[in-house]
């Protein structure tokens, strides 16, 4: 039934963001001696928010909007030496080695036999190419597909880029509102995977979230595909 | 015999290393009070170089190479209002109006009637799609290709992808190292149109550049097209 199962990349292949809010906690430390945690995070957030439409999704418009904050909440006394730190949690984010969530290495190799995979994600282009270099695992996917948004738009362009029938279009991924209702609304079939965690940014309410196909993890997905 | 004509963005449809060059300069003139402009550029440029293994190309990381020049050049002195002027910068860069270059707002729609038009170009994605939407010429595009880094397996794979035979693929852009040589490898065909002023990065040998096919204005376009 299903031609093409498309993959979100990052909390669904590999942890990510783990890995920004680590960063951020170690923001938080560092403008501990001027405000709480909760406020730093807060603040961030809203600036994160005003730069998504300048900077769009990644790590490098994070670093800058963690620049951006730490100016406003040290009103401009942060010193060049912590904001060089800064920009360094962003090189070893850009660099450090990609850990792929449990049951990746086993079930993409094991997919790739009976089905055409594609990666489809958002974010900074050339950030997602690095890590799907870092995974070891673009061998095992025919298309990659990096956005800057995820809406029906994008999901219906996609489809008619692959030349497949919507009802031909599998999407897995752990974000509600970008991976699951907008590939449905575009007539697609979509499996929920969460991720321990979410981004405030991802959040649905969970009445929508109610009703949804959900695996736990990656190894349940060929026993389902099976039973379709 | 050509059944698509890929454009380059930036410098070949708008101007954008101008816009960059603009910045360096206002960047020269905050640093001043520390060191030449001269010694200011060839430090950024050698902090980009540096860098773009992990920030790619395009204005998020111009910034954050500037932020990280700005810190070393005034040995950690720079404060937080210059540092946030630096970013402003790059706000304005992101959302300026897009301004095309002589010729092209007539002769790309004039195409695009009797070609399938491509834009092709390297760089941020959102950054990119954000300046072909402020374009206007967005509609005349029948497809949008944004990728990392333009070598001779990236036409290939573009070329492909548009079921086309190479000998079908007619690439145009300011840049000999990238829009030219690799296409021209591939099996394609390329005209260079120039801009007046190249990143240092792009560079080739005038020996290399000597013997390409090469117009004055991107309004000479379709009667080059008709002599074929």
């Amino acid at each position: 039934m299903f031609e093409v199962i498309a993959f979100d990349a990052d909390d669904t292949l590999w942890h990510n963001e783990s890995n920004f809010q680590a960063t951020e906690k170690q923001f938080a430390a560092m403008l501990a001696a001027h405000h709480s945690e909760e406020w730093v995070r807060q603040r961030l957030f809203a600036t994160e928010m005003r730069n998504l439409r300048h900077f769009g999704y990644g790590v490098k418009g994070f670093i800058l909007s963690m620049i951006e904050t730490a100016i406003e909440l040290t009103e401009g006394e942060i010193v060049g030496s912590e904001i060089q730190r800064i920009i360094e949690w962003g090189h070893h984010m850009l660099s450090a080695p990609v850990e792929l969530l449990d049951g990746v290495a086993e079930t993409i190799p094991a997919l790739s036999r009976s089905y055409r995979l594609m990666l489809l994600t958002k974010g900074d282009l050339f950030d997602q190419e690095s890590k799907l270099a870092r995974s070891g695992m673009g061998e095992h996917f025919a298309a990659v597909e990096i956005v800057s948004e995820k809406n029906t738009d994008t999901y219906r362009r996609v489809i008619t880029r692959a030349g497949i029938a919507p009802g031909q279009f599998l999407m897995i991924g752990n974000s509600v509102k970008s991976d699951v209702l907008p590939a449905i609304e575009a007539g697609a079939m979509a499996v929920h995977i969460p991720y321990y965690t979410t981004w405030a940014h991802e959040h649905v309410p969970d009445e929508v979230a109610g009703e949804l196909t959900r695996l736990e993890s990656i190894r349940e997905l060929p026993e389902w595909l099976g039973r379709g």
